[in-house]
C-alpha cells in the first residue's frame, strides 16, 4: 500500500492507534494540540532536531526502524545534556508519496520503541507530503527540578573535563559508508542507532556533579567550543586521554590520521561535562553504577589561555579539526 | 552573502541576537534545550506544523517575511483552537544553500514580528542545509488554565455551530495563483498572511462559551468532520449562513461553483466552534468586543442523523466537497 491510498487522516489514525499515551499526558494525538502537565516545582525543557534525507541519513544505509529510533535519540540526548527527564515527543513527517506505508509503519515502530525506552510519550505531530527528501522533525519536551538544570555556561577554571563512552565511532562508520565499505558492526550501530545518555545526564544533574554539560553531536572540539564560549573559559585537552572503542583503536593503529575523527567527528551523542576536582570519586562511583565509562580528558583554564589540545604522544596540535557545520563550505 | 559563507553557527548567532527572550522564558536560544516555566495551575499545550516549499508555499508567490509570519500563525491558530495563550516558538529550518542570507533574515524578521504580535518568544530551533525544498518546521507551546481547555470532543446535540470571520478567501486566492492570475489584495492577504484568532480563542475558552473548537485549516467540512467525529455527533449546516467576504461574494456571483471553496477550501485559520443556545447573547457581545464576526452556520444533531449541508438556496447538497488531504490521490 502507498500513502496515496491510505490518505493523511488514515495515516494519522494509524499513528494514533499505535501511540498509547501514558499518565503524564492529559490529551495526546487527535486534537489541535497535545495537553500535558508539568509537575509543580519543575521546569520545562524543549528541544527540536530536523533530520533530512541525504543530509542526515540515507535510506539505503539504514533501516526505517533505526531511523525512527535515531530521530528520537538525538532529541533525548539534548534533554539529557541539561539533566532532564524526557516526557513528550512530537513527530513532524514530510513523506515522499512513493514511500510504502510498510516503511512508514517501521519508522513509526522505531519512534515508539525508542520513546518507550526513554519513558516518553508520542504526544502529537504533523504529516504532509514532501516533493523532495524524507523530512523528519522531532520536538522533545522534558522536565527537571528547578534547581538541577545544568547549562553550558557553568564551567569554571580548575574544573575537570569529562566525556562519557567513546569518541569517533559514529564518524568512522560514516566514513566507511561514504567510501562504499561496510562498517564494523559496533561502529555501524553507534552511527545508525545511537543511545542517548538519558540516565547518566539525569544523575549528573540530580547529584549536582556537573557544572556545565553538552552532548557531542557536532564533534568533541566543536561542542567543547560551545561549552567554553558559554562559560567564557579555555581548556587544555589531553589527546592521550580520549576514550576510544576497540574497533576505533584497531582502525587507528592502521591509520593514525583517523585520530582527527575522535576530535572532530560528530554524532557520538556522548555527554561532555565539567566537574569540580572534588567530584572525582563520585564520578568513579557513577561510572561503575551506570556501566558507562567516564573519562577525564582535560581541564578548564581561564579564557586568556585559550584552547590547547595534545596528540596521543603529548605533542601540542597546531591545527585542530573543525566540527560539523551544516552550511559552511557548501556554496 | 550566501549561507555557506556565514556558516551554521554564524546563522544561529544571528537568530539569537535578533530573538530577545521575554519574562516567561528562563533560558532561550543557545543551550541544548530551552528552559521555561508553566505557571502553577496551568496546563501545557503543544502543537507542531511543517511547511514545505512547493507543497505549502511557493517562494515566487509570497515573500520571506510573510512566509515567516504564516509559519507562526498556523501554529498559534492551533493553540487558539484549544483556548490557550501561546508562549514559546521553536523554529526548525532546512535551507537550500543557494538561498541568500538576506532572504533568511527577512524570514526570521517575519517570524519574530508574528511572535511579538501574539506575545510569544522564539525560544529555540534547529538549522540545517536542505538538498531539496526549503523546510520550515515550527513547534508552539502555550498554556491554559486547567479548567478552561476546549477540546474537539465537547459538542452535544442542540449546540449551535459557529465560525469566525469569513470562509473560502484563502482557497480562492490559491486558485487564482494556480491559474497564473493575481488574486485580489484582500484574498491574497488572507492566503499569504493569515491571522490566528488568538484573542478570540482565549476569550471563548475563558468565558466558557465554546463546548468544542477546532481551527479551519483543512476546509470547513473536513474540520467540522474532525470535530463531529471526536464528539460522536452529526450536524446540519445551512449554506446560506456561511460568512463570505465581499471579494469572495463578488467572485461567487460570477461563478457559483466557487461555493465549494467556502465549504471545502483550506487555510482560512478561522475558529469553528460549538456553543449551547444560551450562549447566543454572549457571543453577539464577544463579536462586537473583538470586531470579529461570529456566524451561526448550523446545529449539532445526534450522530445517527449524519451530516447534512444545504446550498445557498436551501437545497440539500448530495455531493460534498472534500477537504485537503496531503496524501490522498497523490500516488
Amino acid at each position: 500500500m502507498k500513502l496515496g491510498d491510505l490518505g493523511e487522516f488514515g495515516f494519522i489514525a494509524r499513528i494514533r492507534a499505535a501511540a498509547r499515551p501514558g499518565p503524564g499526558l492529559c490529551l495526546g494525538i487527535g486534537d489541535d494540540c497535545a495537553v500535558s502537565e508539568v509537575p509543580a516545582g519543575e521546569l520545562l525543557l524543549t528541544t527540536t532536531d530536523m533530520l533530512l534525507e541525504n543530509v542526515h541519513f540515507r535510506r539505503d544505509w539504514t533501516s526505517p526502524r533505526l531511523l525512527g529510533r535515531k530521530s528520537v535519540a538525538v532529541n533525548v540526548s539534548d534533554i539529557a545534556a541539561m539533566g532532564g527527564d524526557v516526557r513528550h515527543l512530537y513527530l513532524g513527517l514530510g513523506v515522499p508519496v512513493h514511500v510504502p506505508v510498510a516503511e512508514l509503519d517501521e519508522l513509526l515502530a522505531g519512534v515508539l520503541e525508542a520513546a518507550a525506552d526513554y519513558g516518553a510519550d508520542l504526544a502529537g505531530g504533523d504529516t504532509c507530503v514532501s516533493p523532495g527528501p524524507l523530512v523528519i522533525s522531532v520536538t522533545a519536551e522534558g522536565t527537571i527540578a528547578r534547581d538541577r538544570v545544568v547549562q553550558r555556561s557553568g564551567a569554571r577554571p580548575g574544573d575537570a573535563i569529562y566525556v562519557s563512552g567513546t569518541l569517533g565511532d559514529s564518524a568512522l562508520a560514516l566514513r566507511e559508508l561514504q567510501a562504499g565499505r561496510t562498517p564494523e558492526p559496533f561502529l555501524a550501530s553507534r552511527h545508525h542507532d545511537p543511545l542517548a545518555r538519558a540516565d547518566l545526564g539525569r544523575r549528573l544533574a540530580g547529584e549536582r556533579l556537573a557544572t556545565a554539560m553538552i552532548d557531542v553531536s557536532d564533534g568533541l572540539l566543536a561542542d567543547l567550543g560551545h561549552l567554553l564560549w558559554a562559560s567564557a573559559c579555555g581548556a587544555k585537552i589531553a589527546g592521550a586521554a580520549l576514550p576510544l572503542s576497540p574497533p576505533f583503536s584497531a582502525a587507528l593503529a592502521a591509520d593514525p590520521a583517523l585520530f582527527s575523527l575522535a576530535l572532530g567527528g560528530g554524532e557520538d551523542y556522548e555527554l561532555l561535562f565539567t566537574a569540580p576536582p572534588e567530584a572525582a570519586a563520585a564520578l568513579v562511583h557513577l561510572a561503575a553504577a551506570t556501566g558507562i565509562p567516564l573519562s577525564r580528558i582535560g581541564t578548564v583554564v581561564p579564557a586568556v589561555d585559550g584552547v590547547s589540545v595534545t596528540d596521543r604522544s603529548g605533542h601540542l596540535l597546531t591545527e585542530l579539526p573543525s566540527g560539523h557545520d551544516h552550511f559552511r563550505g557548501r556554496v
